[in-house]
């Protein structure tokens, strides 16, 4: 069992201060968001400050959405700065695969980084795991999509990967599933409607680090607790749709809802397995 | 008339990709009015990867909103890549005329690569087409708004720039004229209020994009329909506006219109004259 | 008394045109806000045009907000001709004290660039005006924070922050400070919700910017009439907050607000004591 109560009161207790090295297409979105979960947030990006930065921070996220030759060298320098504090960073490899710098520079910062979390979609994980994958884009390839024919080797092989890298694998899609040395966790908590907005998962990915910050006995279930939290509150704004609302109000209620959120919601909503 | 129907279906059924080099201010809009209206965002701006991104979408978008010296070259890789593939690509030349960075690099970017469409205010292409430019920042100057008084100049210098250029071009404004070697449309549809948001124009040249990039056989009838549901969409929104809404309500209204716009309410809405 | 009427109407009358050169992270609610108030916003930070760009604008707004070795010198490109051309300058100096890059780039900018004005929290002008701080992030430190009981002390320290810079210096936060060589202004408007928002802080610069490029005749009630403006909005929004809303759609009815705000609704609701 999730212990929501707990993992939600931690981060709007503790208010963790996340350093985000992020794109500049969702960076507002995962502002307000980390606002939204009771966290606060921090960006910064340039090479002469992000040491500083990640210092006064609790934790790290790192996502190469639109990344460039002067952040690129600001992700490692972070990196190594928050992995000598024992900071937790989390991974998002946005588009990994989609091109040889994001697939070579996500590799070289799993290579050369601890990371306490991996969050994509399976199309990128694949990409990363076994040095190859067929992304289109940012989004999950048909193809790769996972579903109950295929979960039990996407479990095998996100379980190899959080073995070889020491991280929790977060792979999200309709079936959300979160792996790490020893457990597994499968969500399908979310409305695929959530897919027609930018940004939900760099969103997602902003909130769990300021989960697993505010959590650092359980790095696993504050990972789950996140990826439900993203999916439930898909649902929760969904239900407030009018017939003229599209997705840009529904991004509006995404966040309006993760500022609401209570933990009787999330035990409540919550749609998970533990294996 | 424009076959509306087809040509929204189609960017519907085959979801391109479209790559985005743009401005930091609007990108957000951008991306999710490109989901909105079907098609699917990737931005990506480094020397080092554009190509690659380039290679995996349908069309490029090109807009100058806050280029720079790490930018500009990427577009001129992004845009001879898709030129090799025979991608379509849009230029759209931000405050063209209100610096020289700006209209140089605009005046560049036509030089060397082949632009299936060039969108701007009248002061932008005014700027580029006759090297010279009244722009008032990134807004058109009063004294050149289109108007029944000088429509034909309009279109008789927009058709030569056109032909110098092989590029729909499409200056948009209370009327828009959209032009190429034969055809001139004149559209009416929008709402003054459209003025009062950030990124309407940067907003339509990224779906202007995953139009013509959908409905490669008639790039003309794809703009004028893009520029038409761009127009009818700020109408629908400007609707549903309450007293206590303003310009940020307003926005989300409208991407959310896109969202749910169909061939129908085109059909119905659209104020054009072809010529 | 403010005079609210005539600082409002120059801002809608004059349109000023505001060169900003600001964070990816806020930017897009910088531009709306902007546009909300009456003025015209263009964002520009390369150092190839920034003097261009900021010759054909009225006034300047700098915020450190995502710094880099890029942006860096074009605020001072861009200070020294506004300086120059006699253009008002706003300083944000976001995250002062949160890494050395911040401290001294702000440090710098005030030693070489005449500031109408300089804006931001306790911490970060505390951090400015005597070289040290607590800053936690981009928020204010609670040991900061302004009461009854610490005012005076404020209002001595930042008069002579004023005074040694020639500034008008506004510390906002639950309790707004304003100074300038002989005057002082509190005001109290606001809700304590705003903080939960990314970029008030950013949007209030922003915003102020405008204020005073509309009114070269009274810059201290001009920031004044700014920062009640924003306040009152915080306040007008919050009343519009459903059960469903959160920080998301709270941000958007702020824009909404100022986009709708009438004299007459400041002077009503402006909540402050001239000293």
């Amino acid at each position: 069992m999730i212990d929501f109560e707990t993992i939600l009161t931690n981060v709007r207790k503790k208010v963790p201060l996340v350093h985000n090295i992020t794109n500049y297409v969702t960076v507002n979105d995962c502002a307000n968001i980390l606002l939204a979960c009771g966290a606060s947030p921090i960006m910064s990006d340039d090479a002469d400050e992000v040491e500083d930065i990640t210092s006064i921070c609790g934790g790290l996220n790192i996502n190469i959405g639109t990344l460039n030759k002067n952040t690129i060298p600001s992700m490692f320098l972070a990196g190594r700065r928050a992995n000598a504090l024992g900071h937790p960073i989390l991974l998002d490899p946005v588009g990994a695969g989609a091109s040889r710098l994001r697939t070579e520079t996500a590799a070289k910062l799993i290579q050369e980084l601890k990371f306490t979390v991996i969050r994509g979609n399976i199309s990128e994980i694949k990409a990363l795991a076994q040095g190859a994958g067929g992304t289109k884009g940012v989004d999950a390839n048909e193809a790769d999509r996972v579903s109950a024919d295929n979960l039990d080797s996407v479990i095998a092989f996100a379980r190899a990967f959080s073995d070889s890298t020491g991280a929790v694998i977060a792979i999200t899609g309709a079936t959300d599933v979160i792996i790490d040395g020893k457990r597994a966790c499968t969500i399908t908590n979310g409305h695929p409607m959530m897919s027609k907005i930018t940004g939900t998962g760099c969103m997602l990915s902003a909130m769990t680090t300021a989960f697993v910050t505010a959590n650092p006995e359980q790095p696993f279930d504050a990972v789950c607790a996140a990826v439900i939290a993203m999916g439930l509150c898909g649902e929760l704004a969904h239900d407030r749709l009018t017939p003229l609302d599209g997705n840009s109000s529904y991004r509006n209620y995404i966040i309006d809802a993760v500022f609401n959120l209570t933990a009787e919601q999330l035990k409540e909503g919550a749609k998970y397995e533990l294996r």
